[in-house]
């Protein structure tokens, strides 16, 4: 997207005159919502940042295996899992993995580089626009799966070279 | 820091009892400031990331002489110099950094990683606590200096193998 585009629109919007012949879409991801560590020892790690920000550790939870969740990773269907703990850092979430072994974008990092930030989560309003419009930046998809939840989606596109990181995109079914 | 302080502390301050008695002193590192990436080429990286967020690329700026800030780098002073740019993404600032040659811990990372999140930055209210607790979780200072405006400092911790990610504690001389 075009940043003129968007300061346009958002203009219009404000003015709340040419809002009704081009309705405003707020593009989403603006705001980082989660930054992810890929860890070996997740319980270790969170424990660890609990005591670092002074709170108390975050409640670690298994993901169901991919094959629940249509995980896609690399163009083939994958039953990779991972643990998962999320601390509340304020509008960017503290994420941390540990990949449980299968074919996944978590454990590709762990491999290649140890522990560190996997990825940098944006919430996003139209899955598919944002997944064609990074596309064509140069930031295919890598791994993609629906929460287990089963009312969303998360998205991970290769963002390394562009961007220096991995970029996941999140979107809520029950988003309007 | 004990989670059951900073809890206890909290209720008293809610219920404004016990506050006079035991001043509650926030803690501050609750949440994620500034997620930083380092890169080769700032003025790609920032056009890209604009690009993919939908706004406008944020000005970038070459930080003081090193010499000029105070800054220590491994315990011996440093005369680096970084290109910065910020981008408003919420709580959390995205930042990028291209280190422009003399010792630091941004070109460290290059050298070792090449371009990826380098640390996770958060406000801190009590510098020089935070400095010696951190560093008896085997969290040392490993980069240093003052803020080019002469009115704060920040400082790097090694938190690569305690918590996968550098930690920058960030201080204001303008806070109480």
């Amino acid at each position: 997207m075009k940043p003129a585009v968007g300061i346009l629109a958002t203009l219009a919007a404000g003015a709340g005159a040419l809002a009704q012949e081009a309705p405003y879409v707020d593009p989403g991801m603006k705001k980082i919502a989660q930054v992810a560590i890929v860890c070996k020892d997740i319980e270790a790690c969170s424990q660890r940042w609990a005591r670092m920000l002074g709170i108390q550790p975050a409640p670690i939870r298994t993901t169901l295996p991919g094959r629940r969740v249509r995980m896609i990773v690399h163009g083939k269907p994958s039953d990779a899992q991972v643990k998962l703990a999320f601390f509340n850092t304020g509008d960017a979430t503290l994420e941390l993995l540990q990949p449980l072994g299968g074919p996944s974008s978590w454990q590709d990092y762990l491999d290649q580089n140890g522990e560190g930030v996997q990825h940098v989560a944006f919430n996003v309003v139209d899955l598919d626009k944002t997944i064609a419009s990074l596309a064509q930046q140069g930031m295919p998809v890598i791994h993609r799966g629906r929460y287990d939840t089963d009312d969303g989606d998360y998205v991970y596109v290769d963002g390394k070279s562009k961007l220096g990181v991995i970029i996941e995109l999140l979107h809520s079914d029950h988003r309007p």
